[in-house]
């Protein structure tokens, strides 16, 4: 019987309590899983921030803590986990993503918030956006999410450039990497998609340098982390009209306190990261095949390399 | 040397002069194109609603014509119209409608409007959308525009239910077709969208009968023509929360008088009859690719059926 710890904010047992099990079930584990077990008798924890768990040391035995979020920036530098640690990877988390990014693309690409905020009876039929073809839009992180991302955007029409670390190659994409490839990517930029995830290397990935390569009036979604973002450089680019709009799911601080410039500015959308959630039930599905996969010694899948960051 | 006639609004000219001239040298077609043709000799007419011609006897050699426009309610009924007729479909006039409507139907779906509209500094991070999976769409009319918008949905994730007058079969889709296909249809939709044409058997198709088989709180988005919807049934459809919130395109008049209840519904996206539009360099290729397979003898695409209006 494998004891496995559940280890997040207490809103959450009573939404993952019953799929891990049945998912750990469905796979033949047997476990017990609960909210506290004895530290040096725990296998795995499924891990989430704010929980109570924040010192590793006394899992003595524990072969590898489960994530479940997409993002480890709380948890990678944390000097005591020394065990392995697996982020999450879930279909239903990059199908919410894909949707989230698409509606806010094809929103900025249609100009469409003239309408929803703007119902004064005047009929203006004078003007109509690119077809999407002529619309260049740049994702700044390919991986699991930047990945779909893109391809759904140029299933679209949309000429995708995207931009990681290491030289990548994504179907009906085309692919930078690295620092040079960095101001490739961002010149001229259109709609800019930034779904990075928050190292030391990406933080202030956006700034006062990079926003100016992008096309005047050009649009930003942040669904990735707050941190990618100078928000100084932000508020001066949406002043001065190289940035049209920007759309930000995430923030430095979250909640967005509400005397944040951001909430009340013209040209920024604020959503209180929402832009994708992981659904329990797949969610379960993940972790309960990855343990498997661990009791069965094979290697594990979505490992964070602790040393990158990601 | 064919004669061709530009009949359209005076505006139109200087946008579709340089491209038709050059669309017809690009197929070998020698083409007089111009503004007046005494009316025994024109070969062809390139036509668009509010030009000069609207009697069509004195036409008697023209051989066919070539509306610049999807919709041909405003022509279809014109007695004096013997010759044939085709309507324009066009790639691009296709890819910006399958643009606006999937923007429009991720914008509905996400719930973006509270976002867009609402940023009083409160974070509230408690409600997701369903994943487009579950989230059923359904679309009257399944042509070349109504097909197109359907696929580019089912990719998207979403289940889509498509409605025509014949049976068809479009793949990814759900095809229903009929009286009885359209109780079938529209019943616990979430998500309807128009792309039928005008015509006596389409007029008010939206009505108090049919709004109450949608899922309460559905959504409207009618990109088609105005008279597919009953507009009183419409209002009190929103009013009584049976329908969320509807997006017009289109009008039972154009432009939408300024005092019309739909300017100020706090329920109701106006956009002013700009879904998609006919660009003139594709447009222009379509014309005279048709003009030449009538030059061979070949029968004319996209004929439009006078009798059954479409
Ligand atoms: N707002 C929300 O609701 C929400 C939900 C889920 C996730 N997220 C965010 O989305 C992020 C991405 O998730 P994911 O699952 O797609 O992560 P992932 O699979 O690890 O992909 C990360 C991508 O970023 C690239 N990258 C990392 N460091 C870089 C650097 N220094 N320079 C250039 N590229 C770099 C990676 O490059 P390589 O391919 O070369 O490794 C990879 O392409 C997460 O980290 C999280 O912050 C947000
Ligand atoms: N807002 C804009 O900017 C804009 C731009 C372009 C077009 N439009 C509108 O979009 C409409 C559709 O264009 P399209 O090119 O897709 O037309 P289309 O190819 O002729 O398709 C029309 C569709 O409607 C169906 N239909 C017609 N009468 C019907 C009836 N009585 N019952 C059930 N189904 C019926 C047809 O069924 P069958 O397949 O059985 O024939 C077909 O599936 C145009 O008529 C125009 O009004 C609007």
């Amino acid at each position: 019987m494998l004891k496995i710890l559940f280890s997040a904010h207490r809103d959450r047992w009573s939404e993952y309590e019953q799929p891990l099990n049945a998912a750990f079930a469905a796979v033949g584990l047997a476990a017990d899983l609960a909210l506290d077990h004895s530290p040096d008798e725990v296998d795995y924890i499924v891990f989430a921030p704010n929980g109570p768990v924040s010192d590793f040391r006394p899992y003595s035995k524990t072969k590898a803590v489960m994530g479940l979020w997409a993002g480890v920036e709380t948890i990678v530098n944390n000097d005591t986990l020394t065990q392995p640690l697996c982020r999450l990877v879930d279909e239903s988390l990059t199908d919410g993503m894909v949707e989230w990014v698409t509606g806010h693309t094809l929103r900025h690409h249609l100009g469409m918030d003239t309408h929803i905020k703007g119902q004064d009876g005047v009929w203006r039929d004078d003007s109509f956006p690119p077809l999407a073809t002529n619309r260049p839009v740049t994702i700044l992180g390919i991986g699991a999410l930047g990945a779909a991302c893109g391809q759904a955007l140029a299933r679209l029409g949309f000429p995708v450039t995207g931009w990681s670390r290491t030289a990548k190659s994504v179907p009906d994409m085309r692919c930078l990497h690295g620092e040079e490839g960095l101001i490739e990517a961002l010149t001229a930029a259109e709609i800019v998609i930034l779904l990075l995830p928050q190292t030391p290397e990406t933080t202030g990935i956006l700034n006062e340098k990079t926003f100016s390569l992008l096309a005047e009036g050009a649009f930003i979604i942040n669904p990735g982390r707050g941190p990618l973002i100078d928000d100084s450089a932000l508020l001066a680019a949406l002043d001065r009209g190289q940035v049209a709009h920007a759309t930000l799911d995430v923030f430095r601080t979250e909640p967005l306190p509400p005397d944040h410039p951001f909430w009340s500015h013209p040209k920024v959308t604020v959503t209180p990261h929402i832009a994708s959630t992981t659904r329990p039930e797949t969610a379960a599905k993940v972790i309960a095949e990855n343990i498997l996969r661990g009791e069965r010694g094979e290697p594990f899948k979505y490992l964070v390399d602790r040393a990158r960051g990601y």
